[in-house]
């Protein structure tokens, strides 16, 4: 042990978000999809992604700023989140770039999306799995918004269920971590859980 | 390809809880440091975990029901949040365990505490990074609370930094996937962001 360094936001130096992204690792994707209330489809990788409540079944993930896919999901309530495999990785950061509204990264980014089946945004067609969503509410923060997302409906592509349960060995899912580093799909290791 | 399965939460056998703790991985783990009034300890892990704010530096965890975690940030308005690595998943499994508020979890699994920077409680001493937390707020579903945490401190092992950024090869977090699985440190690839 070396010892260990004290940081604190606000001190000069200290960039809060550079320490957040390569701490907290590593994190799930939400390749969020919305169309705007003329129809025109938005796509976008989210990194700030996590489950918020089980019952009723909701997912929160967090938009730096307002973006399209915020303004999107305000205007129509409703968006989908589909999972980032191995082959999609180029086409997910791809995506992250940031164009104006009347451009829609999947067909910028030559990604096929599917129909959504309970809500009007579609899902990447690829994607081994894919949740539906219908805006639950907002939490906002000085430079960010937490959108809280109720499920509204889970499709998963069949070869990657096994008795109905989703086999992470065959999701494959990248994950992100901090700068410009993403996380190949990890080795797994079972531990019972106590009691 | 061989088709989706489509599958709606509240419909009869679709377990809303294992799915979607299959779908949102890998998901970084928060070992969650609180005291209670009486200064007793608690720690568990979380990992419905993730970013929620970057201006101010915002944490946010999901806690399923109320255990001593959640009593404890209410009544103290702190926690700490330490990285699981490598070394750690048994003792982190072990803390998931459910005891009275009187146990110390960490004491229980041998875990040893380094005293809070900032905030009361302690972080995990062998962690390679610890944030330290005041609660900023919390929200409510049926069944859970997202505690929103200001980070105020971050506490790094310097043998994790390189020119004072922590790297991942050298942090070697362990992550969360469904069921009992936990996922090792995965393999890095690096993409440049467009624009």
């Amino acid at each position: 042990m070396s010892g260990r360094r004290v940081l604190r936001p606000g001190d000069d130096d200290v960039n809060s978000y550079a320490l957040l992204t390569a701490l907290v690792v590593p994190r799930p994707i939400a390749w969020v999809a919305t169309v705007d209330a003329d129809g025109v489809g938005n796509l976008a990788p989210h990194s700030f992604f996590t489950v918020a409540s089980v019952r009723p079944p909701v997912l929160a993930f967090t938009s730096i700023g307002v973006k399209d896919t915020l303004r999107n999901i305000r205007a129509t309530g409703e968006f989908t989140v589909s999972l980032v495999d191995e082959e999609s990785v180029d086409a997910a950061n791809a995506t992250s770039a940031t164009f104006g509204p009347e451009v829609d990264e999947a067909e910028r980014a030559g990604v096929v999306m599917a129909p959504g089946v309970v809500v009007n945004p579609g899902y990447v067609a690829e994607a081994p799995a894919a949740l539906e969503c219908r805006l639950h509410d907002t939490v906002e923060f000085a430079g960010s918004t937490v959108v809280f997302g109720e499920v509204v409906a889970f499709s998963i592509d069949e070869d990657v269920l096994d008795g109905g349960h989703p086999v992470f060995e065959r999701l494959r899912p990248v994950a992100r971590l901090g700068r410009d580093e993403w996380a190949l799909p990890p080795e797994v290791i079972r531990r019972a859980r106590p009691d």
